[in-house]
């Protein structure tokens, strides 16, 4: 299997975007990867998105986009595995390379939710969970995990006000970054306040929704070489897993098995361990995701995922910075381009670019995209090239 | 890259399935390739389909189905090409395997069809043409079809007749094919007198959508070995290719650029030329799409894919049998599965499974699934292993 390396990452703001189409927001995305990376061309270009098919009444969005951006000729398709999307194109990028199929391929992210009524997009994130037994019974993709943190709540002994430093970390670090949707810092007292939407979880636990693409761009590790100031990035392990699609068949609904299960093919095929990640851009679409991310992934005990928090480890100055660009929570959640945006943002970390909440000594990086309520995972873990 | 080959298939009966879900049908086609295989569990499941989001409200088929068919812990994700979404799923899993990424990968297609009220489905089929310029000026599939049909008839001088014995081919041989929806031979009279659907295409020229699911295995080739009483089939060209997705953006719309593209890919992948292909499971969803599809691969002078049907050659006898299991004529188009119908009857005719319509000294075999308007086209060669 050969190595390959990221070459070029492109991004918009997460936002409403009134004045721009998926096609423009996709192509804005994948043209700036493509001029960061030098390359005038790909072999192959795969799309990360959920539900544009109901949203933007537009499926086949491998040729759209590729017509698009002047890729005519490309091979394409679309990656889909609900709010994992994003990471399933890359992983597909990686492996089309890995496997010699084809020399370049570009992975964009995209999801513009905000156009369609709010009803019909969260019906169509209900579509993530299991449509017998669980949508159509009424639940939705909130109301599953305000289950969950409920119950983390009553094992653990922990309070509502214990999960706000989650949401005030990502808050922190989106004010930073131009591309994230929210430039709002928060305390404890405003998360406490905000309106209830599940209890327990209130606005402050919840991503938003938004519209937005993220972009990538991979080679093979020895074609590459420093273009446009910056030096390739290597990926290191990319390794996916799933668990039961409804939560009630899990045994243990409070242990991640899928992110534990693909974040230990992802130590094992890196070489590494959780000590040697510096940076985790993890899938916080609800605090409690969060808690159950770091300890499924040996950061954190089980059931200590917000004492790590309550102590500032996650912070940027601690010891498992998480979010540094704002998270799901504040850079915002455009479903199917999240973990493009996850991506993106840990090579970023690497390369020296991020800007007002760039970490020293960074060498490590990984990120963890989580599709339905933990049923599909995909952790990718990146390293800087000597 | 490492070579890859089939060694399990199963597929579902094309069908109104009222008693059957999405899930089932999908279940039945992968266990049964799982026990023709003789493998027990696979490491990946990847899954071909278009429009279950809105026709089954259900997306995240990755998760769902792998779950359902007892892979809960594999890598799974869904991949969507409109038409071509089964080819795409089978391409992802040889792309998985040849790369190294994983041992063993099951693609299966899927489409649950008939559930829905057929205004929805027309309308979600129009969602692989191009939202914008195609389907937003209220272009239907069949209408670009008929577009591109009564313009080739008016380049070339054919008549409406002349497309008869792709319809009549087609019918003749699911007559053998217990899979087939349709069971009832045609001949140029019936052909003629059908329904007209929108001028020149009538209900004869265009496949009828259906339930159905089809699934495949791949291995490395060099763990693979006779089971079941059959032997492996080699993999021996995985191509993809676009084109514009809008049909009017192209320069020759009447030459299938996509299916030239990624045929050629696919003949010099093999080291084999046309004239070494013994069948050939083309995408005809219209007549006009069998026509085009033979001249763009090099079995028919340009304008002359009709001649080669009136004069026998597409037949089981004929120079280049095609449609051999009834094709998306007789078969029938469950869209999303149909690409992993294609292959999985292709390996039937390499294996000697084919039954009644059962080629002789048959060594070499071609899918070639289109999604939209020809604006995604994903070839596969198949090769008996001595």
């Amino acid at each position: 299997m050969r190595q390959v390396a990221v070459i070029g990452i492109g991004q918009t703001k997460v936002d409403e975007h009134w004045d721009k189409s998926l096609r423009d927001l996709a192509g804005d995305a994948a043209l700036a990867a493509l001029a960061d990376s030098g390359l005038q061309q790909v072999d192959a270009v795969y799309v990360g998105n959920m539900m544009s098919g109901s949203a933007n009444r537009q499926q086949h969005l491998g040729a759209y986009i590729a017509d698009w951006i002047g890729m005519r000729g490309a091979e394409t398709f679309r990656a889909e595995a609900a709010c994992s999307s994003g990471a399933a194109s890359f992983r597909t990028a990686v492996m089309a390379v890995a496997s010699g199929a084809v020399e370049s391929a570009l992975a964009v992210g995209v999801e513009k939710m905000t156009d369609s009524p709010i009803g019909e997009i969260t019906a169509q994130l209900a579509t993530a969970a299991d449509a017998e037994w669980e949508a159509g019974q009424g639940l939705s993709f909130v109301s599953l995990n305000a289950l969950l943190m409920r119950r983390y709540m009553h094992e653990h002994g922990w309070q509502k006000e214990h999960f706000a430093p989650f949401s005030v970390n990502a808050h922190a670090n989106a004010m930073h970054n131009p591309f994230a949707r929210f430039h709002e810092r928060i305390d404890v007292e405003k998360y406490m306040k905000a309106s209830m939407v599940n209890d327990p979880i209130n606005l402050m636990d919840a991503s938003p929704i938004g519209d937005g693409a993220a972009a990538a761009i991979v080679i093979p590790l020895d074609q590459a070489s420093r273009v446009n100031g910056h030096s390739p990035v290597l990926v290191a392990a990319s390794c996916a897993a799933t668990d039961s699609i409804a939560v009630h068949h899990r045994k243990d609904p409070l242990f991640l098995q899928a992110a534990y299960a693909s974040g230990k093919k992802a130590y094992d095929q890196s070489g590494l361990t959780p000590a040697d990640i510096n940076v985790f851009e993890l899938h916080d679409a609800f605090s409690i995701m969060a808690a159950l991310s770091l300890e499924a992934n040996g950061f954190a005990e089980r059931g200590q995922g917000p004492r790590l928090a309550l102590d500032g480890e996650i912070q940027l100055t601690g010891r498992i910075p998480i979010a540094t660009r704002g998270g799901l929570k504040a850079r915002g959640h455009p479903v199917g381009a999240t973990g493009m945006y996850q991506i993106v943002e840990v090579v970023q970390q690497l390369r020296g670019e991020a800007a007002g909440t760039q970490l020293e000594n960074v060498r490590v990086g990984m990120s963890q995209n989580i599709g339905g309520s933990g049923s599909n995972i995909i952790t990718h873990i990146f390293k800087q090239v000597k």
